[in-house]
């Protein structure tokens, strides 16, 4: 590692913003140390994980910047990772309500970092994760992902988190929707938020009614409601939270995640580590006539590719080349 | 390749639809033949592909069911290749406009595949690039790839289009969006849709003043105005179709472009190949100690997946293990 580099990671452990942004920039744009980075800073920090997902237009982020507020009043720093993965003609709420959470800005106890689909090499999913470990090391006690829209690409980024909120508003088709998203599976607390509106008790009836149908797992999910704008049912959404934590440990649950998360992030770092490698080595030349051929068309790309992993010392020469 | 396999493809080349259909699934379930099917069928066919994107609400599909029904009158078979990226929140216009599509679907001229974030191993970018190359083998004259929405995901996937064709509607911002989007680089029609409601002359001045501003590229981008829900423009618009085909080859563009789409296409065969012989090579447990000391704790993921690319018997072994 630079110095440079082991410096951040010094001043960043001291507590300085800057230099956690920094490092945080480093490893979204994939810089050669990025893998050295996460291996130092790997298991510090105990942040507890909480994602938040949901339909756009559900409230999330004020529903995010509610629970912010209540967890500082407890005395517990918060990082908040928001993540965008929709595309830029519905993503100017999120824009929006970035500004708004600027509220925050100037409390030392919270540290918020943005991430879009267009901005991140290397994946969504990977880039929340590292973000995420950069919080926890950073000494958070909480960290907080939220996301916006509910695609495979967002129940993947749940995967980190230890409790996963799932947040609905009143309107017909939701929980069909919801089912369909999978996000039935993934939620550990269901909130209804905007409870306010017509529709909030039956929606509500209705989660716990499909909620029902599943086999029993030990912990029975809530379904809470909140109406974020004016802080009701903030408090008993935090307490679930806390509640599921503790549900986590004292079950035995946490390890058994923690176990299965980090044999799943073996493998997307070992993917990602090698892909790098191999993009840079081709692009060195490492296969010399073999790339001419597949531009001009005289061998298909397909076979192509075939022919290069099937020769293990090709693999071996292209990752060599591409390695630093 | 199997017998089976085999069969599928000589059905497939002698226009069986049903035959076609199951290579499909193959490919996209990334079945172990996958590589050795798109090998054997790469560079049959001679299909123009062309792109449709635009946000999401801006009657693509009604205007990709009017071109298809103006090219089937000339004569010509057409496959489409419908992708969704969104989330399933904002799915449900699509499933409807795929029932809508079955008016085709009596038409043994026209092929329509629907592909979905979740359903995809590997990626839409990469299903649909292969989806559109058994298209073409299956001998289509055009194939049509329509996206909805437009994040990153969409610019990847439009990448493999002769021609894109960018629909927007007569909004406000729609332009502005279009810009943040990436969309006028990748444009090489514009159409303003709905075109008979306010705005729609406005819009198409202010992207034709966007247009002028871009250094020349040879070919002018046209921006044309539809009205696809009674047919209105549509013959307009695959004249302009045509007469870019026509361009991409007298200007040499074409092959040009057909060059940076090989190399891209065997960069993302290797690594998609390579990356799958990994998971199954980790699977079958060929890193012996490691994974465990990974799932235990003892190593943190990042570190652990350095140490095996950073050894190349490791990585020689791993691929191995994984190579069928």
């Amino acid at each position: 590692m630079t110095p440079k580099t082991e410096d951040l990671l010094r001043r960043m452990r001291a507590g300085e913003r800057v230099a956690l942004a920094k490092l945080m920039t480093l490893v979204e744009n994939r810089e050669a140390e990025t893998a050295e980075v996460m291996s130092t800073i790997h298991g510090q920090g105990d942040a507890m994980v909480v994602g938040f997902t949901g339909p756009p237009g559900a409230g999330k982020s004020t529903l995010v910047d509610q629970v912010t507020r209540l967890l500082r009043g407890r005395g517990k720093t918060v990082g908040i990772v928001a993540v965008d993965p929709s595309s830029p003609f519905s993503g100017g709420a999120v824009l929006g309500d970035r500004i708004r959470m600027q509220d925050h800005f100037l409390d030392p106890g919270v540290f918020i970092r943005s991430l879009s689909a267009r901005g991140s090499v290397g994946g969504l999913a990977r880039a929340t994760r590292d973000m995420t470990r950069l919080l926890m090391a950073f000494g958070k006690d909480v960290v907080i992902v939220e996301t916006v829209g509910v695609g495979q690409s967002e129940l993947d980024i749940m995967r980190l988190a230890d409790s996963v909120v799932v947040v609905l508003v009143p309107e017909a088709g939701d929980t069909v929707q919801a089912m369909k998203a999978g996000l039935l599976e993934i939620a550990d607390i269901f909130v209804v938020n905007k409870a306010d509106r017509d529709g909030a008790a039956r929606i509500k009836v209705e989660l716990e009614q499909m909620l029902q149908l599943r086999p029993p797992r030990g912990w029975s999910v809530p379904v809470l409601t909140t109406t974020a704008v004016d802080g009701t049912g903030i408090e008993a959404l935090v307490d679930g939270i806390e509640a599921h934590r503790e549900h986590l440990r004292s079950s035995g649950e946490g390890e058994a995640r923690g176990v299965a998360g980090r044999e799943d992030e073996f493998l997307a770092v070992l993917r990602d580590e090698v892909t790098r490698r191999i993009e840079r080595g081709v692009r060195r030349d490492s296969l010399g006539a073999l790339l001419a051929d597949v531009k001009s068309g005289r061998i298909d790309p397909y076979g192509a590719a075939l022919r290069v992993v099937d020769d293990e010392e090709v693999v071996a020469a292209v990752l060599r080349a591409g390695s630093r």
